[in-house]
Parts: C-alpha cells; structure tokens; sequence
C-alpha cells in the first residue's frame, strides 16, 4: 500500500489536542473516595424498581431503540425545575450537553469566556473544536470578574456555578446581572446546584441568552448513568438539538432518570445529609486552622497545613500523598496554579469523614 | 437586557443544519415494528444476569462514575474479533464513534467521501463539522466505484459495509483493495455485518488507516442500550479518544454489552434465524416478481410492483402506506431519488413476516 503518514490525516484542531483525563476510578471498591463529588448514598429505591421493570420478558424491550427524544426524562426534568418539557434536552450526561453547547455556539471567529478556574473540562472541549477559549481569573480570590467577561468579546459564557474546584456559589442576583449584560449566550453549568440554595432553571423563561445544564451525578446519585440536560428557551434548545446525537441516552439511563427525578422526598432527605456533613466538616477545618472555601456545593477546597503551620504545594501533595497511601482518595490539581496549594475534598458519608479527619490530624502532626 | 439575535449567536457549520431524523419510534407495543432494523428476538438472557448483578444492594453501584475507558467491554469486544484491546475503543453506539471519525479525521479542507446511497447520518455529521462530503454514486447499480472514490482526494472514506439503505455485502478482496489504494483513512461502517460472511476486523493489523466499526444493536438485539465501537491500529485509536467523552457509555451499558459479546452461542444460534428468515422472504419476492438488492444484513431493499406490474415511487408510497394503516411499519426514503421506488423491510420474526407477506400479497392485488 501507499506510505500512510497518521499525522497528515489528523484534522486541524484535534491534532492539536490531549485526551481530557478524569478523576481516577478505582477498579476495587475497598477505597474512601472522595475524589470526584460522587453522592454518598444509594440512589431512591424508585431507580430500582423502574430499572427492574425494564429488564422484564428477560430485557425483550432492550432490542429496541430507546426514544431519540427521552420524552419520559425531560417531562421529569421539567417537572422538577417548574418549566415546561419544550425548555429541556436530555444528554448523555452534562459533559454530552457541554459538547454540544461548544460546537453549537463557538467556532473558529466565535469565542468562549469563562472564569479560571472553572470545570477542567471547557479548555479540552474548546480545542477539539478549534474554538478560542478565554480564561479571565476570579478577583481578588473569588470575585466574579464581570466587567472584564462583559468586554471580553466572546460569544458565549461557561459559567461554573456552584464553582469547581472552588465550591464557591453565587446566587440569582449575579446570574441576572450578568444574562442582563453579556452580549451573547449565558451558559451556567449547574452540576452542584443541588448543594446550594439557588438555581438559574427560574430564570429561562426571563432570558432568552440563558442555557442552565445540570446533572443527576452529584445530587442524585447517577453518576454511573449518565444522565445530564439543558433549560433553556425553545429557540436555544432547536440549536442544541441540531448537534445532538439521535438515540443520546439508553433505555435504562432514561427509565432510571425519570424515577430518580420522580422521588422529590429522596432528594431532599439525602442531599439535607450530605449539605449537613459539608457544614460539619468545615467546622473541622476551622477547628485546626486549616483554610478553605466556603462550600456550596459536596465538596470542599481545602488548603492543608503543614506541622510548622504552613500551606505550600509541597504540603498538600504530601497530604494527597499521605491519604492515598491509606486508601482515601482526593482530588489534586497540581497543575493549575490557582490551587496548588489546595486539594479537593468530596463531601462523604459520617463514616468516610472520620477516616480522613483522624487521617488529616494524624498527618498535620507528623 | 441588550437585543438578543440568536441566528448572530450560531457557530458557522451549525447555522447551516437541520437535525438528522432517525426512523419512527413507535411508542406502543402493538406495532410490526420492522423500520430500524433491530434484532427480532432478545438478548442473550446473560445480559439479564449481568444487569441484575449491577442492580445489588439498591444500585448502589450506580453512584458511582463507571470505567472511563469502558476496559472489560473492550476486552469483550477484542475477543469476539480476535484483537488486542488496545485496538478497541467503545463508543455510546456507532453512531458515537462515527461522529468521533469525522471530527477527529475531517475539517474545512480534509474532506470526506462516501458512496450514495449510503447510512444517511454522514451527510448531517460532516454538515455540522463543517466538513465537505464527497457523495459518489455506485456504478452499474451495485458496483463501488473504486476509482473515482481513489482520485476523490479526500482525506477520509465512510463505507457501509454491507450496505444501508441496500442491504448488499462486499468482501475481504473488495476492503483490501480500497485499503491498499485510498491515500487516507477507510472506515469501513459494519453495523451489518453480523448478517454477513465477513468482517473487515481481521485486517486491521495489515493496514494502519483502516478503521473498523461495530455494535450491538443490529446483530446482539442490544438497540436500546447504545453500544459500539472502533477497532484500528492503537495509534488511530488513540487520535479518536481525544475527542471521546470521558465516560460515553454508562455502567449498565458496558454490563450489557460484556455480557452479550461473550454469548458466542446464543449469538450464532439467533443471527441464524434470522439469516434464515431473510433468505425465505427473499425467496417470497422472488415468488411474486418483485425485486430486491440480495441482501447480506438483516433487512431487504426491495421495489413493489402495482396491480398493472410496474414499479414506481408513487408505488412504493402507496404500499409504504397500506401497511402503516395496518401497523405494519417500514422505512421508505421518497427523497434519496436512486432509491425512491423502494422500500426497506427489516427481517423480523416468521411471525412478522407472515404478516407483511400476507399484507404485501393484498395490496398487489388492489
């Protein structure tokens, strides 16, 4: 055959490009993970039996193709954000929803703004698509920069809210401030919604620019589903769904959605126990001096100090380092200089907070 | 709030789209449903034990992210096809990793080449890339059109292998020689070819720009549960999981799909019957004169004749029709002109095609 050089056959933007590389998974389930914000506790016994129900006449329904428009999922979804079902679309996740918000809104002339740091996945999804994305820092540590996004020129905003990694929230008065003043399209990424006490879904029948993406992965323990979705106006919706792909969710992530969206009871009862956890192990921090960033979301950014009371990025990769080794696992970004210093915390069960607070104070003194 | 144009707000490519429409998704059961092409009989029941399995303890399971890299299916799928995993990439259906080919392998100047008609989602994936996509009609009726497709110049060959929408099958000489002469990448689209006598997989270790791709959903009765993939050399496979969503396939997919690539029985056994039931329906067309593209997949392109003997598109709607009134559901494409007079029958159950015969029988005697 002819010479066959890959490098010349790679498309423009990708060649440009790493692989987005997740929170590890640990294949054995004997770890304390507190890596990548799962939910502690089990999903609504609802999930169960609906998934039970779909597996019945020995799975004869998984031959067929699930609905192309998750119909069931997204009249769940509108139900519990109070809109109607035309202001939702299903993804295969929110990262699927992010994807298709990248490709329908930015281009080669068309820019992201977002706010650094914001979720570590914008930046990947920005260069697949050979999209510019600008990083404006936080203020003065956790001021939204708004003057400097509204001037930045970019066609649309990814607005990380409850903030990661920080955890950090901001309420309805910034969202409206700033779908009032950016001259494009407002994109809040709502994945930690469910830990704080405000969420933007109110606000899309106000303004037209807003899209709010959210998840079942964090407040409603489906991060093994994939389950995600966009509120936004009809018109911005038809755009989304011009980019997503037919057949996006499976029969078993749209019938364990819908039930898990379905039990309101569930959800406020669990979520009121990891939100109380949060509360109890900031407590914690104060009580060893050590800082973070007040949490609205189920995770904490912590900055550890060392046995001479000091915060470096020496002393948190050598905590990081240190829990590890007795399998309880964090999340560290080295790389990102804003946090260094600092390693993130997903908010536990009782149980997996005693472990990496006798784990921490045991370390602190070393 | 500032004057919000949506239409100003659109990426180039995306502007220009309308979204792909798959095929009709009845929602109730009481439907001949043979317009997708979906396996007649269930799957494997090891993918009930499979599931019940990752539905223990409450679904405990599902808090939590899955296996990013989707390892123990790729190891499944890997087995089934005789290769290492590393030349095994899973995708959230075929259809994911098409539209990975496409950003990963296409962009403003790399341009793609299909042969017309072929799987009618190319055309809207390259659309939304912004990517030019070369259609070459077959020669002769059903001959590939080597040449043409060799000077074409693009960087890129999508071919359907056996074919969609005509169900015809093209042999190892046939993938060889496009292989050893395309100066570009050939991505050879099997969802198919478990209702054939060969699968280009066994020659991704001899040509380094050929991609393989597969699913579940036609040949292991798994439509409903999204799962395929890429088999290529490890350093393509690479380039196309640069642009893959870290977790593309949820837990109970990959579950799924574990457990029906490793049911070589149940898999023979089933794809036979239904190899079997196309070779009589073949045989029933020939019975009655009509005439169809001889099939190596699990549907039938086939031209209906009228009372007076003469076929035509206002024919083939009218049958097209006829049966829908019946609940007899097929897939008729009236605006692809070189198949306009023809309608496509998936193979169903002999059960079903009793049906349609017995249907079809009446309407030529209208």
């Amino acid at each position: 055959m002819k010479t066959f050089d890959l490098n010349d056959k790679i498309s423009a933007p990708v060649s440009k490009v790493a692989a987005y590389v997740p929170g590890e998974q640990p294949g054995t389930p004997d770890w304390v993970k507190l890596n990548t914000n799962e939910f502690p506790y089990p999903p609504s016994p609802r999930v169960r039996e609906a998934l039970m129900c779909e597996l019945s006449d020995g799975c004869a329904k998984l031959r067929l193709y699930p609905d192309p428009v998750s119909r069931r999922l997204r009249e769940a979804i509108a139900h519990h954000f109070c809109v109607p079902a035309e202001y939702v679309l299903a993804g295969n996740g929110s990262d699927d929803i992010l994807n298709l918000a990248v490709r329908a809104f930015s281009d080669g002339d068309k820019k992201i703004v977002t706010i650094d740091p914001s979720y570590s996945l914008y930046p990947v999804l920005a260069k697949i698509e050979g999209s510019q994305l600008i990083n404006i820092p936080f203020e003065n540590g956790l001021e939204i920069p708004y003057e400097k996004i509204f001037s930045s020129g970019a066609n649309i905003f990814f607005f990380t809210n409850p903030n990661a990694p920080t955890g950090a929230g901001f309420g309805r008065e910034a969202v409206e401030k700033i779908a009032e003043n950016f001259d494009g399209i407002v994109l809040v990424d709502e994945a930690y919604a469910p830990f704080s006490n405000f969420s933007a879904a109110e606000l899309v029948r106000k303004y037209p620019n807003l899209i709010v993406v959210g998840t079942t992965s964090k407040g409603w323990a489906l991060a093994g589903m994939r389950i995600g979705w966009a509120i936004a106006d009809p018109a911005l919706i038809d755009v989304l769904d011009r980019v997503r792909d037919s057949y996006n969710l499976d029969r078993l992530a749209q019938a364990a959605g819908v039930a898990a969206m379905g039990d309101d009871n569930y959800y406020r009862e669990f979520r009121g126990k990891v939100i109380a956890e949060r509360e109890e192990t900031q407590k914690f921090f104060d009580s060893i001096g050590w800082d973070y960033v007040k949490s609205s979301s189920n995770f904490i950014l912590f900055t550890p100090k060392d046995k001479s009371g000091k915060s470096s990025p020496a002393a948190a990769a050598s905590l990081f380092d240190f829990l590890r080794e007795k399998k309880i696992l964090l999340r560290y970004f080295p790389k990102e200089k804003s946090v260094s210093s600092s390693i993130r915390l997903t908010v536990g069960t009782p149980e997996q907070m005693k472990a990496f607070k006798d784990a921490a104070l045991e370390w602190s003194k070393k």
